[in-house]
């Protein structure tokens, strides 16, 4: 998921060359409210530009129970894929986005956002997000490199998107120029169970594809563990010693999903 | 806010001293059983000893249901600006420890307390503290350096704390000649959402004030942010690179929130 | 607790020299959906061959609601101290499991089951496991050695055992030629609270006993702070300097409790 001001269709035009599953057009913090009537008066033609090449496109609204909300809603164009909804926090809230009448992705990025998800996750959502920035500013917090700060609360959004049935996106990293940070906070972010990340600037797309793809050495490994996993079970064995790790059902289980994802 | 045993009087005269907000008179596990009664009978001259130097003072009582816990309310010396109550765990003990008729600091510090805090903590009380050191003997686990053991229980706390609109105070640390361990576990605890530590010596109050106020760096940093991000929405745009990293309307809030902690 | 594929009665045979407290017969992950049938005709052979040596035996059965549950339910041979049910995830699934009729250690291993742990680890289970192999395999999520992935549900099955008064028992250690790994991962789950971890090889037991002891050096220090605390409670304070740590009453206690330990 891409994200571009939703008032920079020139951003907009070239947001597809990157790649990205989904461009996202953001009329919330990317755009100041003063420009909020331009930015919604142009979404056709930036959607237009988006999806003529081919590229799904989705629009960022402002939060529900903000001023900008309602006209957001109504501004919403045909033709995009998905609406995104920022700081959703309560069952309530969640309602009235899926109201917009097309498939809404959460942004989970309030304290009150990430302790209530798992009690309104499963209302119909299509996909969340965790949002570190908003988190930590609502929590009046502090953002640091290790990510300590959020790391509870990543975990506990892998969690509810999990029990919810829904993919979950990692936090944006805004140094767009530090591209280890960006695939180490993919790494960790895969590890817990998300399924993507968002990027703030376009050089980070193929890092997101990089990272939530499995490498050539998982996917060998994962094919070898399997080989002599079934070899043991049709030996009427389900344990066996794989290059010093103990091997059962479940962690061949997880080398099926590596093949599987790797497919994709 | 700065412990001294409340059967100190020598201690307490010198708290102030050191600077701290609060400094506060230790019932609980400062003084042994046998002390309890005397330690009472010498609050009003402790307290005075500490306000007369224009110090706020608070009284730390044994937990609600403790064998000492009423005698300890009905010693509370007029002029007293708080009460802590350590282990609080439930909706009913909170309202135990308000039935005080003086502001009420909520020490978390067991785990059916961290479980809970979210239910109760909304219910009056004027701040709350998360207790390592108790929290992990009623675990009935080990303290470590890393403080790994109570990394899900310290966030947890932060997040109880925003929803409840309450200030959270850091655990202590009881290695009191380890500057650096203080100033590592308060930047951490600031990054939680954190307002300030516990101190248990006078020489940790310095620590904790140079800790949670913003340093010159920050500030600065965080006025040239703002600059720069002004003149992108007066141009327009909510969007910008700064030194490296995206910024939006969420980053300019955290340097906003920067400034005025800074002000204070 | 050391596991042993239940279709295995050569290892469950030599399963006791280790000096596990309990070694368990696993119907589950370690035997192939074809062997199942043959293993539960087995169990009486294994439970005997373990329980000849005077350790108490064990076996786990499928999970609840698995098309082999009700028949391992059947198999449970006499002699059996306990039964050990995995991915248990609810109150409904638990009652299940305790209708079985012999202790059981209930196996938190699903995002659901650590998510909901607190609601029904209460009703009368004998201990808990967490298993992180399939807790991240449910998660969609990717294991890794420094176990960031899991440590946030660690901690969370942690403050459920603790919550209901049961023993926790930490994940297993696939890679069993790695001690310093398994003795890295017991300190962890020692420090959260547990008081045990699983072994899934004999020379993992040592390991564990090792580390769920304390240190000659943790009980000499234990024994040293008592006394200067006992000698300053007699002279009217309890707090003291020991050692460049401030002391009180609750470090006493977690003295206390590494000394009740050590006497085991």
């Amino acid at each position: 998921m891409l994200f571009v001001p939703a008032n920079r269709p020139d951003l907009a035009a070239k947001a597809p060359r990157s790649g990205p599953d989904l461009v996202v057009l953001d009329l919330e913090d990317a755009v100041p409210p003063q420009e909020k009537d331009a930015a919604r008066a142009g979404l056709p033609e930036a959607v237009a530009a988006v999806s003529g090449s081919g590229t799904p496109v989705a629009v960022r609204v402002n939060p529900v129970g903000s001023a900008w909300f309602d006209d957001d809603g109504r501004a919403l164009s045909t033709g995009i894929a998905a609406v995104v909804v920022p700081k959703l926090d309560s069952a309530a809230a969640a309602t009235r986005a899926l109201e917009l009448g097309v498939a809404v992705v959460a942004g989970i990025e309030t304290v009150r956002g990430v302790a209530t998800a798992q009690q309104w996750l499963t209302s119909g959502l299509a996909a969340c997000y965790f949002g570190a920035e908003d988190y930590v500013a609502d929590l009046g917090g502090v953002r640091t490199p290790g990510n300590a700060e959020v790391a509870t609360a990543r975990a506990l959004v892998g969690m509810a998107a999990r029990l919810a049935g829904v993919p979950a996106l990692d936090m944006v990293t805004l140094d767009f120029a530090d591209d280890d940070r960006y695939l180490r906070e993919a790494a960790e972010a895969r590890a817990l169970g998300y399924a993507g990340k968002l990027c703030i600037h376009p050089a980070q797309v193929a890092l997101a594809h990089e990272a939530f793809t499995p490498s050539a050495e998982e996917v060998d490994r994962a094919r070898r563990l399997l080989a002599a996993y079934d070899e043991a079970v049709a030996a009427g064995r389900a344990t066996l010693a794989f290059e010093g790790e103990m091997v059962d059902e479940v962690v061949a289980k997880r080398a099926r999903a590596v093949l599987s994802q790797a497919a994709r």
